[in-house]
C-alpha cells in the first residue's frame, strides 16, 4: 500500500506542455486516488499562456480523460482532485517578470512544507529559472528542484547546468529524472539481483556471455524533426536512458538502498567503462539514420525529408561496451537505440554462456533472461527443457514468464508515479547524480567528437539499422536478440 | 514424436496382476496409438488363470476402459490393440510346468526378434522364472528381462535374486525397474541441469542450503496390510525411488547419456553416501508408525488395527544423509516417506543459501526449486520480487511455474510408456543395475540392522510422522518444506 504523505506544493513549469498533460497530471491524478496526495497537497501549474486555475482545471480533465480509462477516473474524484490543482501565468525564466502571484501561493505555508519546483521546460532555461526562484526567496530547505532530460548536449553544456542550478539548490535537494529508472521491471532488477542467489550468483562473466540493452521504436521523428536534429540517438537515449540502466545491470551489490550508496555503485561502473578512443568509434559504434522504407507495409518517409534538408544528425546508434571490472571482464554490453525499426521494444538481454559441453543429441540454446520494459513490462527466462516424448533425451526452448504484474494481480504504476512521490520524499536513489550525468557525458563525448566528420550509415526504415550493426557482433561472433534462433 | 520400432514380443508374467491392468497394458495402448507397436508385434500375457486370448482381451479391454479416457479409446484403434494381445496359461516358476504353448509363440520368431520378459510377480519367483525361461531356450541374445521391486529385502535378499536372474541374463539384458525414473519430471531433471547452466552453475553447496525429497501418501495399508508387513517404508520407498531420484540430483555430469556413464554417476553418489553406523541411526533415521487419526475430517484406523496384530514395522521414514564429495560437502539430503500423511505429494526441494546480506527492509526468503513429481508433475522456482507499489523497495515472494506440459501443450507420457518402450528398445538408462541396488542396500542395512530392536514411533494419522522428524530438522536449525513460510 503506498505510504501516506505530508500535505505538499507541487509546481510544473512547462505546465501547459505534452509532459504536463500526457504523464504528470495523470501521475499525480493516480497517486492521488492511491491517497498519496493529502487534503491540502497542492499542484501549481505555471507558465507563459494567460490562463486562470478553471481554464487550467479545464485542460487537466480534457488530459485525464484522454489519459486515464474512463473506469478509473470516478467524476467525485476527480473534482476532488482538480480543486487542488491551481494554475500561475508567468515567465519563469525572466527575473524581471511579475512573480507576485507565485509568491502569494507560497505566503501561508509553513518553512518545513515540502515544495517541488519541476521543470518541464527546455535546458537552456533551468539556471534562470532557478537563479528567479531563488532571487524571489521560494528556496527553503524544505525546497526540491526536478529536472527533465536532456542534461545538455554535452559535457561541456551539461557542466554549464549543473553549475547553474547548483548555484541555488544544494545536490541533495536536485533531482534529475530519467523516467527508466522509475519503471517497476527497472526497479524489480534490483530486487531480482540483490534478493534471489539464483540470479546474483550467475551475473558475471563465467556465467554470463554477454548483455544486450535495446530501446527501439517504429516511429519515425516526424514533427519533432527540428527539435531532434539538435539532439539524435546518443543524446536521447544512449546517453542518459541505456546508460542508467547499464549501471544497474552491472553495478556491485550496494551497501544499502540509501541514494549515496546506490549512487557510488553506479558512478563505479560508469568509470569502469572502457573509454572509446577516437580510433575506437569506427569499430565500436554505428551511427545510422533512417532512410524511406516500408512500415506495416506502409511507404515511410526517411529522415531528411521529413526534416526538409540534409543532416548527419543520428537516429539509430548501436556500440558495444565493456565494464572493466573483475566481475565483468570482457563480456560485451551492446547498446542499441533507433526510431523506424521494426518493433517497439526496450529490453535487457542477459545471454548466459552455453554448457561447457552437451550430452544431449541436439543442440542447446544458450539460456538467456530477457527483461523487457516496453511496450509490457515483464521478465522471460529462456531454459532447454526435455521434450515430453516417451524417448530420447531430446531438448526444447521453453520460455518461462517470470512477469508479477498477473502474479500480483495489480496495475503496475507508470514510472513517474513513483519518481514524482520520490521527490516529495526526497529519496533521489531513482535519480541521476551530477558526477554520474557528467560521467556519461565523458564517456560518450569522443564518440560526438568523432562524429563531427562523416555521416551515418542510412538504413531502411523498417529495419534493424545499418548493416554494421550485425557486422559488428557477428565480429564477437554474436547476435542480436531478434537475430537469436 | 515417438520412434517407431521393430515388431517384438512382449510377455508379461503376472498378467492377471493389479500392476498389468492398471498400468502395464494402458502404457502399451498408448504406446500402440503413438505408433510405437509396430504391425506384428505382440503382448503375451501369461498367468497361472486358464483362460484363453479371448477371456484376456475381455479383461484388457475392461481394464482400458477403467484407466483410459473415453475420449482416447477408439473402438476400432481399440480392436486393432486388442488383436495384438494374446494369452498362455502357465505357472512360469514351476520347471515341470507345461512350457509348450508358451514355446509355440516363439516358434517362428527370428532369432533378432525383440523378446522381453516381464516379471510382474513376486521377487521370489525371479530366478525360477528365469531358469525356466532358459532351459525351454526361450533366452536368446534379444531376449530381456524386466524386474518390479522389490529386488530383495536387504542386502543378502538382493544378492540371491541378482545372482539367480544373472545366471541366465547378462547384465544388459536386465532391466530392473524403478517407475519413478521414468516420470518426465525426473527425465527433465537431467535436462534442466545439463543442458541450462543457469541451473547447473547453482548445482553445490555453495548454491544449496539443503535437499529435501518426499513420498508421502494419504492411503494406509489398508487390504496391502499383509503384504507390507514384511516390507516397511523404507524398504518399499527410500531403499529404491528415493535414493534413485537422489542419485539423479546429486550425480556429476555423465560422460554422456548412455546407461553405462550415467550408472557410473549415480553409483559414484551411492558410494558417496556418508554411512550410517549402528550409533547414528538414533540420530539421523525417524521411523514412524500411524496410529489411528483422522484423514478430510474422517477417523482412520491405526496400522496396527488394519494389520490385526502388533508389528514394529515402519509406515513413516525420514533420514538425513550426506553426499560425501566436492560438491555437496555436508549439504543435508533429507528423505521422508510415509503412509497416512497429510497430503499426496511427491517432491523434490532443492533450497538456496540465503543471500549473504540483504539490503531490503523486509527479510528475504531463501529461494526454492521444487520439483513435483506427484500428484501434478511440475517445477517451481521461487523467488524474491519487488512488490509493485510506488514506494520503497519492499520484496515480496513470487512462485514462478516452470512447468512445461501447459508449455508444449501435449501430454505427459506415464512412467511406464516410457519405461517399457525403453526395454524394447535396449536402452537401461532409467533402470537400475545391480551394483545400485546393493550399492542402495548396503547403505540402508545398519538401519535395517538396528531396527531389529525397538519399536517405530507412533504418529497420528493425518499428520506430517512423528514429533521427532521435525525435531531432526530443529536441530539443523532448518524445516520440512511444509513448514516454511
Amino acid at each position: 500500500m503506498a505510504t501516506p504523505l505530508e500535505p505538499f506544493d507541487y509546481v510544473v513549469f512547462g505546465a501547459t506542455g505534452d509532459l504536463t498533460m500526457r504523464k504528470l497530471l495523470p501521475a499525480l491524478y493516480w497517486r492521488y486516488r492511491d491517497g498519496q496526495m493529502p487534503k491540502g497537497a497542492r499542484v501549481i501549474g505555471t507558465a507563459r499562456s494567460a490562463l486562470d486555475d478553471a481554464a487550467f482545471r479545464d485542460r487537466a480533465r480534457d488530459a485525464l480523460g484522454k489519459f486515464i480509462k474512463p473506469a478509473d477516473l470516478d467524476p467525485a474524484q476527480l473534482a476532488e482532485f482538480l480543486d487542488m490543482v491551481f494554475y500561475v501565468s508567468l515567465d519563469g525564466a525572466k527575473a524581471d517578470a511579475d512573480w507576485s502571484a507565485m509568491k502569494a501561493v507560497f505566503a501561508d505555508a509553513p518553512p518545513e512544507r515540502v515544495r517541488v519546483f519541476y521543470l518541464a521546460t527546455s535546458p537552456e532555461l533551468y539556471g534562470d529559472i532557478c537563479r528567479n526562484l531563488s532571487d524571489q526567496g521560494l528556496v527553503t530547505p524544505a525546497a526540491r528542484v526536478v529536472l527533465e532530460k536532456p542534461i545538455g548536449h554535452d559535457l561541456e553544456s551539461a557542466r554549464q547546468i549543473n553549475d547553474s542550478v547548483g548555484q541555488y539548490f544544494a545536490e541533495t535537494q536536485i533531482f534529475r529524472i530519467d523516467h527508466y529508472l522509475g519503471k517497476e521491471t527497472v526497479q524489480n532488477l534490483i530486487a531480482l539481483r540483490f534478493a534471489n542467489p539464483v540470479f546474483e550468483r550467475l551475473w558475471d562473466s563465467d556465467a554470463i556471455s554477454s548483455v544486450q540493452i535495446t530501446a527501439a521504436e517504429t516511429v519515425g521523428v516526424e514533427s519533432r524533426a527540428a527539435y531532434y536534429d539538435h539532439s539524435g540517438a546518443l543524446r536521447d537515449m544512449i546517453q542518459n536512458h541505456l546508460l542508467q540502466v547499464m549501471c544497474l545491470v552491472a553495478m556491485e551489490p550496494p551497501a544499502s538502498l540509501a541514494s549515496e550508496d546506490v549512487h557510488i555503485e553506479k558512478l563505479k561502473v560508469l568509470h569502469a567503462l572502457k573509454p572509446i578512443t577516437p580510433g575506437d568509434v569506427g569499430q565500436v559504434v554505428v551511427r545510422g539514420q533512417y532512410a524511406s522504407g516500408e512500415m506495416d507495409g506502409k511507404p515511410v518517409p526517411g529522415y531528411v525529408e521529413e526534416l526538409g534538408h540534409d543532416s548527419n544528425t543520428e537516429t539509430f546508434v548501436a556500440l558495444r561496451a565493456e565494464v572493466h571490472s573483475w566481475r565483468w571482464g570482457s563480456v560485451p554490453f551492446y547498446l542499441r537505440s533507433g526510431k523506424r525499426l521494426p518493433n517497439k521494444v526496450s529490453e535487457i538481454v542477459i545471454t548466459f554462456r552455453r554448457p561447457p559441453w552437451s550430452i544431449f543429441p541436439n543442440l542447446s540454446e544458450p539460456n538467456k533472461l530477457v527483461i523487457r520494459l516496453q511496450p509490457e513490462e515483464g521478465i522471460e527466462l529462456s531454459i532447454m527443457s526435455k521434450d515430453p516424448t516417451p524417448d530420447g533425451m531430446t531438448l526444447r526452448p521453453a520460455d518461462i514468464d517470470i512477469s508479477f504484474e498477473k502474479a500480483f494481480g495489480r496495475r503496475y504504476p507508470d514510472a513517474y508515479e513513483r519518481l514524482l512521490m520520490d521527490t516529495v520524499r526526497g529519496d533521489s536513489v531513482l535519480f541521476m547524480r551530477r558526477a554520474e550525468v557528467e560521467a556519461a557525458w565523458t564517456w560518450v563525448q569522443p564518440i560526438l567528437d568523432a562524429w563531427k566528420h562523416g555521416s551515418p550509415k542510412p538504413y531502411k526504415a523498417g529495419t534493424w539499422g545499418p548493416e554494421a550493426a550485425r557486422a559488428m557482433l557477428d565480429a564477437d561472433n554474436r547476435r542480436w536478440h531478434e537475430d537469436m534462433g
